[in-house]
């Protein structure tokens, strides 16, 4: 039998905690990234609190991994230096218990991205983040919550998948965040911060499903806050690094649209 | 016997109907792209509705190119992995006839970027856009109206010369495009992104004359634009992006200055 | 027998000039930096009238070096490409006399990354720029006054050690620069951006240490005046590009606080 949905308040106060311990905490987040995400996706983490680095390195990524609190691992412009890299830094996050986010950006724009994903999927990432389209290569199903459930408890691993509203899930636990302005998908990267933002939260939560709340919600409130001043994607974009920035507690918990 | 020069009224005209099948259309653009342009050459893109990709992985370019509607070949930090990039981008490309823009990027600056540049220019760009000390050495004449018009005839693409004043020629048809604002020159790839635009034009537009001079006009009136509210070239590069975002074909015609 | 510090006024004096110096000359600086770094390095050195360059090839950057006036090589996401560029461009920068800055970022983290540094260390930058940690990893010593006054005579170079206060010294002189804003902490690349404006400063001022001091004025009053317009780390990012542009040498002498 499946727990019932985690009521409202109670996933929206924990996303306050995991907030409080990001101010608190200062994590340290290696993201393996891509090109076009590098300068936004740090920006976006040291706005929360964060300490973000993002060498790729074969020589170095192994101690960066090992000093770090959580990973990402974004397949946007995924080239040869990039495969070796993850390769170095999944082993290295599998031996320091490093909890890890896998972002399969484009996978249904080229096979060898979707195989690569396939396997590192089986590698042991916590949560995997990802859009409609995204969903549905990596799992050969149309994306709905029943393929979402079964696809999350399949690989005992939290299934973020965003869209007008997000779907996360364990398996178990299922729910809806409604957060996000259209604006956010105008600008570039903003999924890969979404995913920066949720290694984030693995950092400071053990919990794999409250912490891709917290960080959908996080990311998702923000983008509401700076599209009430933006004029367009561009002041848009620097308006929720500045709203990541400002965001406090009571804000995140008057604004959730967690259901 | 050549052409007239196009009337001013029917270049704006066809620049509009231009714009308006970019935000309809969502053409998707790849472009290889150096590494300081390509976060905002993918907002710039986006801010006018298209789809920007980006990867170099030798192992994904040739299926992303042959899903593209348009590609953008940039020369800046052209390393060895861009150059195989490259490579196999422009085979995919004339395979499945997806148009393309060549930009290359300060081939001033070392005799091996230019003579690749070279070999590239032979190869189909449909457009090469560049600015003057570019033009001088990948055409070995200094740059007037009559240089860029005998190359574009000779090579049979369309040349968009950068200026103060903006230069297209296919040889046959010459326009001058004066839209712009000098705090263009003050923030790092405005021209790869006129680029990155102009890919995007042939992406919806079949003559690469009127795509180029699209391309050109689109990027002019959003900097001017952008220009009446910027404080300085930081406030003016969010404020382009804004503008590609709300700009649309009243405000286009209107401000068009071409002759 | 060691100089007195030099006069608050004289130091001030001296930043004017080079700054002058840059709107006049306008310098190129080749950058090897990181892929985080890249766009806004190159915005921010546009923005004070200098022109950046960014290639990492190996075919081409011994010919951008020897066109550059000054270079930056800094050591974040450093790669097997980047090594190998370092080679080559430390050579030509000797050859042709080519002042540097060395900016050993995160050299505490991965052992391979700080015996690099130390090795590029002796040979013959300018000026290195590093924080606390850096420096106790590249020094062996605890960061104080007299370690890094210390340091820099022991390798004849200028330290320009950054923290609350900044600390530049040639082992001979010494002043504190306590210009800044605690925002600039919470933008990736500020200090990466701080050590391309200090080698900026090299091509224009042959005395490293009044360069170094220079650079670090110019930045720490830019981020001062940002400061008082922004709304967070997003809107400072963008105010202190505009503060760079608009930045002369009054405004750069009235704030400067130097001791």
């Amino acid at each position: 039998m499946r727990a019932p949905a985690p009521a409202r308040d109670d996933v929206a106060q924990a996303a306050c905690v995991v907030l409080e311990r990001l101010r608190a905490k200062a994590p340290r987040v290696h993201c393996i990234t891509n090109a076009v995400a590098q300068n936004f996706t740090a920006n976006v983490l040291l706005a929360l609190g964060c300490v973000p680095s993002m060498t790729l390195s074969v020589e170095e990524i192994g101690d960066f991994v090992a000093r770090a609190n959580a990973m990402l691992v974004n397949l946007g412009t995924f080239d040869a230096e990039r495969r070796q890299a993850t390769e170095l830094a999944v082993e290295a996050a599998a031996q320091d218990r490093v909890p890890w986010v896998l972002d399969p950006v484009f996978v249904d724009r080229a096979p060898s991205r979707a195989e690569f994903a396939r396997e590192l999927g089986a590698r042991g990432p916590s949560v995997v983040r990802l859009n409609h389209a995204e969903f549905g290569t990596l799992s050969g199903a149309a994306p709905s919550r029943d393929t979402v459930i079964a696809f999350a408890g399949r690989n005992k691993l939290v299934v973020a998948l965003s869209g007008e509203a997000d779907l996360v899930s364990d398996g178990a636990r299922t729910v809806t965040v409604a957060n996000g302005h259209p604006l956010m998908a105008k600008v570039t990267a903003m999924g890969c911060a979404a995913s920066a933002i949720t290694a984030a939260c693995l950092a400071v939560e053990a919990d794999p499903f409250r912490a891709a709340v917290a960080g959908l919600l996080i990311i998702g409130v923000a983008g509401e806050v700076a599209a009430e001043t933006a004029k367009g994607p561009g002041s848009f974009a620097v308006a929720i690094i500045d709203a990541l920035h400002n965001l406090d507690p009571a804000m995140l918990k008057a604004r959730a649209k967690v259901s």
